[in-house]
Parts: structure tokens; sequence; C-alpha cells
């Protein structure tokens, strides 16, 4: 099979299962007794945590594992505004289910949610939600990067008129991890959430940075962990595998980006050459993803999938209510029928060129199927 | 070292870490997407999930895989209570601290929290349950096995005379699973929490029975998952865990049990008889996990527990706010000073004699040093 739903999820890296293994069985106590083993596992808990910080540019202690993307959105959201008065919330349009989610749920306690509508390149325009802005706006969300499209957001730049308008910012990064630079500097949002399974990590493992001074309230309750942020007892090995995958990519990920941005040039041109032009890349000017490419192609996407069964890529799943894939392409002005002949491929540091080929040769053996059927 | 600690977390039995392994690099799919790897993942969750439920004695479809222990009791408790108008809560004072805080959470909200004294053998008393309920209770919460004397509390008699007054009942099994038999169907509770790394499954694993028909709001927001009690990507290899560690839980536990009871009981009479009678068994007399002894000893825990390396217990650690430890032996009317002296042994599948007759060499040294000091 050829896998090209890397930013659906990845499969661990060889030396992330290697570094999480000794928490099993050997080392599989939990911090906060006395004993020397207990001691050593809370040690690799902090160094994993050192780990996530130095990837995402940030302290330590500004990082909180949670057990996964969504619960670090959830965290962000809810508990940013857990003890304040409801007001206006700007959610984009391009923003993952687990972010509108949370802020929906505020609804029936009063919060009003507004969406900031995207542009047709897949970007959000800093102005529009400069414009948006009320006194009553109590947070903006606005993600890095859009798993469907690829686009990169402009987050440095609505971070500083949020903040010029004291409005805290939550940027749903999980998917940029691993496939660009996140530095929490230079973009400047005050809760980052980080996802493990979508750069070679652990699946149930994920982290929320927090801003230090920003006082979050927890969304789960229990025995106190993590800053009195996240309860329960930690998932030691999936921290652990958290922070190895962060450490990966903080050394490879700049190297491979620059190959797979190659290939993703050479996955475009060759399909839309094989398939004289019948298909269009999106969003192909916007500030994108290295290994994501969108594509409208000439017939049904999911019959393309089906009748190309050797290739794993991703297509629109519901229609309503809309996935994750049909929101984002809403979003850019697309029509039902363009939704349904769309397909997301994308890269991983392991995609080869031979990958490629044949996976273009596979689309266009589908597309030419479908059409002549 | 000798780990007597098995009631706090388990190390990962090696086969259930071997049922995981397909599933980080080979099987690294989620379910949800159209070719053969997703699906047989899809598959494999479901027969990880059957795993859970023949363990707990229910259907498939009663069991929501969760991140742990702690979600699960939050799950049981905001998701049964979300949609009610605010009434009384009844908590029996042996609950874990995610049970009570779940519960506490919502006295801001107009819920009235009330606790179910414990008796002075570390059990509740049926009888002041039903005098205790009111026409406005909307849940009792009772856990089925106390963590740190080790009592089984009557959960069948508790829950028969909630639902008499139709009232349901959480019941937080976490330190049940794996040391007894656990039939839901007899405890007849109407939630039930499950922790994988209780029972040799690995952490950031858990899940929550909910009896059918019965409707639960989620706690947490995103792209719906487990009949949209719990979103987010699933963490396949920890619900694959959490299946083989409860399938062989299905198949040892019984045998095990009787094992270690008997190792129990050598422990406690040659414990006492070599401290020549200055140590004393906590509720002894009453229901009691097979693996788990309460000691008070005739000196200071904790500095036994450092005498004693070599040896990994469990002390109380916080008198404000009391932890787990602390809470439970107030519960059954101990002094700071006895809870002080208190130690709990839990002993595990592995635990051998040879490591009973050293433990108790150790901790009788322990002893002799610090009271000639």
């Amino acid at each position: 099979m050829i896998y090209l739903d890397f930013n659906r999820t990845t499969p661990i890296a060889p030396s992330v299962l290697e570094a999480m293994k000794p928490y099993w069985l050997t080392h599989f106590m939990l911090p906060g007794q006395d004993h020397a083993h207990a001691q050593a596992v809370g040690e690799a808990l902090e160094n994993a945590r050192e780990g996530v910080a130095f990837l995402a540019g940030c302290e330590p202690f500004e990082i909180v594992f949670t057990s996964g993307g969504t619960e670090a959105n959830n965290l962000a959201v809810l508990g940013t505004l857990a003890r304040q008065d409801p007001g206006h919330i700007l959610v984009s349009s391009l923003e993952h289910d687990s972010v509108i989610g949370a802020a929906t749920s505020l609804v029936s306690q009063g919060w009003e949610i507004e969406t900031i509508a995207c542009q047709t390149d897949g970007t959000i325009d800093p102005e529009l939600v400069a414009r948006l802005i009320r006194p009553t706006t109590r947070m903006v969300c606005l993600q890095l990067a859009n798993p469907v499209l690829g686009t990169i957001q402009p987050v440095r730049e609505v971070a500083d008129l949020c903040h010029n308008r004291g409005v805290p910012i939550h940027c749903d990064a999980t998917q940029a991890f691993g496939k660009m630079p996140v530095d929490i500097t230079s973009l400047r949002a005050d809760t980052m959430s980080i996802s493990g399974h979508k750069f070679y990590g652990p699946k149930g493992s994920g982290a929320l940075f927090v801003r230090r001074g920003l006082h979050l309230s927890p969304i789960g309750f229990g025995e106190p962990r993590e800053m009195g942020l996240r309860p329960g007892s930690e998932n030691i090995p999936g921290c652990i595998g958290l922070g190895a995958a962060a450490t990966l990519a903080a050394k490879c990920a700049g190297d491979v980006e620059i190959g797979i941005s190659d290939l993703r040039d050479h996955f475009a041109n060759s399909l839309i050459s094989t398939l004289d032009g019948r298909a269009r890349i999106l969003c192909e000017d916007s500030p994108r993803l290295a290994n994501t490419l969108a594509v409208e192609m000439p017939g049904d996407a999911k019959r393309i999938q089906r009748t190309a069964r050797q290739l794993a890529v991703a297509t629109a799943q519901s229609d309503a209510p809309p996935d994750e894939t049909t929101r984002a392409l809403r979003a850019i002005g697309m029509t039902s029928a363009q939704v349904g002949r769309t397909l997301r491929i994308s890269m991983g540091w392991t995609t080869s060129r031979e990958q490629v080929d044949r996976a273009i040769e596979l689309l266009a053996d589908a597309c030419d199927g479908i059409v002549a059927a």
C-alpha cells in the first residue's frame, strides 16, 4: 500500500518506540513516591517536557501534557474562558471540530461564537479579524496550518492585533509540527496545541503550550498533575514518546521539509500533465505545508479512492454534519460537486519518489476507468 | 527492588505489550477511511472492546474507551448529570479524587454534595445510604474496592436500593479489575470505571461501562467517536492493550487471586509475629482485596519506607489537602499519628513468597532501627 494520508495520522518513528520501551516494563512506576525508580521516572518525564518545549520554542513549565490534540484544544478554549463572564469568541472557519465544538459548548451559557470567514486562497485575512474584534471579544482561535488545504495562517499578525486589543489567541498547531518550523516566540499565541500522532509520536499523546502568567482552569477533575491543569496518573510512555518525537522533529524536520517540498511539486506537475490538465491544485499560490496537496480531480474522489485500492489518500466522508475535509473545502467556496471530486494527498518523511510516481499512475488509471465508464 | 505498590500502578504484561506492537508501525492507521488497513484497525478496536466487555460482563456497545480511570470517573459523574436540574449527590467518603472532584465541580452550579460516612471497618453501610437518599438525589457514587484499605463495598445492595428510589449509581471499579471477579450484571451499577494501568494494561488507557439506554452527555468536544461520548482520534495501541489486559485478567485473575490471598495472610501473620504484635492490620475482618494490606506500624511509615530503601510500598504523602491514603485512613477514624504510621502494601501477580519474606525482614529491621534511634 502507498500511504499518502500522513495528515490524518503517522506511524510511530522506530526511535520513538525505542525511547518508550523502558517505561512499560522496567521503569513502569509513577512519579511522586519516595523510591529511586519513581524518581527516575519523574526525571524522564521532565526531560520529555524539555524536548517538547525545545521544539515549540518555549519553557518546559509552559508545556502541559494531555491525552492528545483534541484534549489540548478543549483545555485551551474552555480553560481560558471558564471563569469569565460570557462574551464573544472569534473562531476561524478552518478550525478543527475540537476547537469549534469546545467554543460551541459555551453557547448555552450565553456566549456568542462568530466565524472568521476564510478567503478563497485558503487563508484568513488579518484585517478581517481586526474588524470582527469587539470590546466583548474574549478569545480568537486561529490554527497554524490547515490539514486539508495545507494553507498556513498569518498567526503572528493576528496575534499582534489581538494583543493590541487585549484579546488572547489560541493556535491549534497540531498539523504544523514535524512539517514546518514552529516557534511560539515568533508566533506569539497564548496557547498552542500539539498532537503526538501527527508527527511520528504515539497516539494518545499531546500537549498544550500555556504562556507563562496565563491562568487556565482545568477541565478535568482528580488528583492534580501537570501544574494543576490535567488530573490523573500520567501516561508516562506516551509523554516520553511525545518528547522523543519532538526531539526527532527538531533534528530532522527542517531537512525533510525541503525534500518533501520538491516531491510535492513533482507530484503536482506530473499529475496534472498525466491528466492533461484535468486536475487542479487548490490554494496553490498560498503559503502551504510542504507535504500537502489538495487536488480537484476530473471524477468522483471516493470512486477514484476505491478504484486505486493500493493508495491511501483522504476524501470527504460526510456532508451532514460536514466533516473536516468538507468544511475546509466549503470554506474556500467549493460547491458540493467540487468537494466530492477533491482528494487530499499528504506525504510523510518516508514517502519516496517511486511511491509518488506509482501513485500518479494509479490515480490516472482510476480516472480513466471512471471517465470511460 | 521489591515492588509492593501494585495498587498504585502495575507494569504492563509482556503479552499485552506484544498485542499492542503491530498498531504502532504496521497497522498505525485510524478507522473510518476506505482502505483495508484502516478497516483492519477498526476491527481490532472492536475486538478489544469485546475483551473489555467480556471481563466486565456487559455488551461491547456498553464500553466507551477513555484516556484512563480519571476521565472515566469524570465522564460518569458529569456526563450523567449534565442535562439535569441541580440536585443532591451522595458520594462515599472513600471515593477517588476524580469522583469527588467531578462532583464538587458542580457545587457552583447549585448542586449539593453529601458524603456517605464510612464505618470503622472500612465499608459503607447500605442502610445509611438508604437513609441519606432524598427525593432530589440524582446520583450515588460508590467504589467497588478501596485502594488503600482493600475493602470491598456492598455495591449490589446499594445499587438495588438506589434503583428502588429511581437513583442511578456510579461504581468506580478501577481497583477491582484483575484482583477479583467483577460482573456488572450482578453489581447492577449504571456506570462503572476501568483503568488499564491498574491491571497490567497500558497507562493512558481506560474505559467506562455505560448501561444500555442510559443517556450521558460527552464532557469533551470534537470529532465524535465512541458512540458520541468521547471525541478525538482513538489511542489505538492503548485500546488494544486494554483489551489484551482484560482478556488476560479474565483468564488468569481467578487463579492468581487464590495464591495472592494466601501470600497476603502469610505476610500479615509473619509480619505481626516478627514485630511481636506491634503492628496491626486494618479492616482485617472486612471483605477485602486479596492483594492489599494496610498496616499500622510501630513507627513513622515514611521513615520506615526511607530506611527500607529496597522496598516500594505506599505511605500517606500529604495532610493538607489530604491525599488518597490520608483520606481513606481518616475515613475509618484514624488519628493523624496513626495515619503517619500506616503503610499500604499491595502485591501483584508476580510477587513471590521470597519477596514477601525479604520485605518482612526489611520492614522489621527498619522498625528496629527507628525505635532504637
